[in-house]
């Protein structure tokens, strides 16, 4: 199998033969690449393991391939590189067929393709029991700035690119139902739960979108520094640029975008909406920090990528910590959520 | 554990924070690194599996630090390449102590800033059983040339850099007696063989030396084009090579070189020492191929970075396939021994 699969390999990286900044990939000790002169380099890497990021009773091999690139891309996106090359680890345990691979090498394919990333190198090991996934994204910033986590400054308003929560609330739903397809293609009704909120929310948490070209445009506004990826909720995430820009923030609950999907979804699963919002992980919006001044054009640049307004969630205050306000006052919400990586 | 882990590794990246081509490490969603711009980029990943490629019960956890650089670190020599950056992902069982990923941590740094190789990102999750490491390299290499594995060319001479199979029977060795410390403080006896021997051996396989000045002067050298490291055996890389370049190769027994201390542990073990050198993996040394014009003056430069004349064991032919020379006649070894990546 292990052959059979470097050769699946191969074929993958082969797609991407005609990327003329790409001297040698896959075959050698090291792949051999040029970038262009007047450009900084990005790289990111991040893991998925089965058991702890995914499970192969949900998550279906061509989605798990989508989201390996796209939980990457997202990286890529909150500093507002264009990622460009990629590599894959992998250490797979026996038993997944031929028809597993060509359909999680499709997935990866569709999303890399879809911003030009070529596959340049990789590792294959077998493993005793659970498949572990590793992309590495190498890419470029043009000239001398990026968005970064440590210059949101007091007064800035923060945005995000999109709803919150569905993600969390999407894996609780596939960790519930154990399925994908039977249900998205609609051959089965679920209870209490309309399919189309199922498919919707499990879809956020299955195939996330990488906020790639946002992250580009934002960088390219230049009033815009700082930019965090929703990853880990956004109580975490925000609480990590504020630690990191030595800066506090206010968001209000009233403001935090909550679908109508959540808020059904919400009710079936007796949890808040405003806890999915805050606390779940893997969204994969993009979190940032303009000034009062530049506010309305940045808006319309982000507008004009989303096809919707981006929602401006709270402020940056002096001092720390990431502060929840309600009609009941302020309430600490710093960290609160979890936190699965560096 | 995991943010003590963590910790840990933004101290190890900290250490390189001098180093001016790093705008961004570790803690932000991308690293940010400025390359030269009349360099080429190259990158190269490989991963170990604990039970896989170590064993804890004999890799004590400074070794398996120094052996994730060295390997990485290997296939940059292999193209004649600087090594400037790692990632490292890590998935991470319960259990391992802080003296542990002290200790660690320490061999991965000595063995990278032995390079001036910097730590600028990377990804550490949960494993449910087995340690799992990746680490990726990024790194540059001077104008547009490097070695490669398809340049081989009918007539050239085939040299490598040391002796081969020494690591596989210390490999051998370890499992037999699943102890480094205690063997390697000279505290306790080991029957039959020699303690000078098992140490040697162990640490072949425990701490390879990458032959990364080597390949560089080769590759500076302009005599040189076609090279490779000996991961997986002579007869398997040699075939790697053989194939990419469309030649085929014929090794002479005499000439390949087996230390004084295999021949002794091959008898201990019953296991002939030409087997070792020809199919045993991980001795990562430098095998490369030079014209006959060309042979006195590469050998000059190799012995100066060696410490000794490096060992001319065959040479490029017409046709396919890796064959070992012996005076009863010739043998087809092509891709003998194990193969375990990419």
């Amino acid at each position: 199998m292990e052959r059979d699969l470097i050769a699946r390999i191969k074929r993958l990286a082969e797609s991407s033969a005609e990327d003329s900044s790409v001297l040698a990939g896959i075959g050698d000790d090291c792949a051999v690449l040029v970038p262009r002169p007047d450009r900084r380099l990005i790289v990111t890497t991040d893991t998925l393991v089965e058991s702890i990021h995914f499970d192969l009773e949900y998550f279906d091999p061509w989605h798990l391939g989508r989201k390996t690139a796209a939980v990457n891309l997202s990286d890529a996106a909150a500093v507002g590189g264009s990622p460009r090359w990629a590599l894959l680890n992998m250490a797979v345990p026996q038993g997944l067929t031929g028809v597993f691979w060509d359909s999680f090498f499709e997935g990866l394919r569709s999303r890399l393709s879809q911003y030009g990333v070529s596959l340049v190198g990789g590792d294959t090991v077998s493993a005793p029991e659970r498949l572990s996934i590793s992309l590495t994204l190498i890419g470029e910033i043009k000239g001398g700035r990026w968005l970064s986590r440590d210059s949101a400054k007091p007064d800035d308003l923060i945005y995000c690119s999109g709803h919150l929560g569905e993600s969390a609330a999407g894996l609780e739903l596939l960790k519930r139902y154990k399925t994908t397809r039977d249900t998205f293609r609609g051959r089965k009704a679920v209870h209490r739960i309309s399919r189309a909120v199922l498919k919707r929310l499990a879809s956020r948490h299955l195939d996330p979108e990488p906020r790639v070209t946002l992250g580009q445009a934002l960088l390219a506004s230049g009033m815009v520094q700082a930019a965090i990826d929703i990853s880990d909720g956004v109580a975490t995430d925000l609480a990590h640029m504020c630690k990191n820009s030595r800066v506090g923030a206010e968001v209000r609950a009233g403001e935090i975008p909550v679908s109508r999907s959540l808020k059904s979804a919400s009710r079936f699963l007796g949890v808040s909406p405003l806890e999915f919002a805050l606390t779940g992980g893997e969204d994969f919006e993009l979190l940032w920090t303009v000034s009062k001044k530049d506010r309305s054009e940045v808006q319309k640049i982000a507008s004009k990528i989303l096809g919707h307004i981006p929602f401006h969630i709270g402020r940056i205050v002096r001092g720390e910590g990431v502060f929840l306000r309600t009609s009941q006052g302020a309430k600490d919400i710093t960290y609160q959520g979890y936190e699965h990586c560096i």
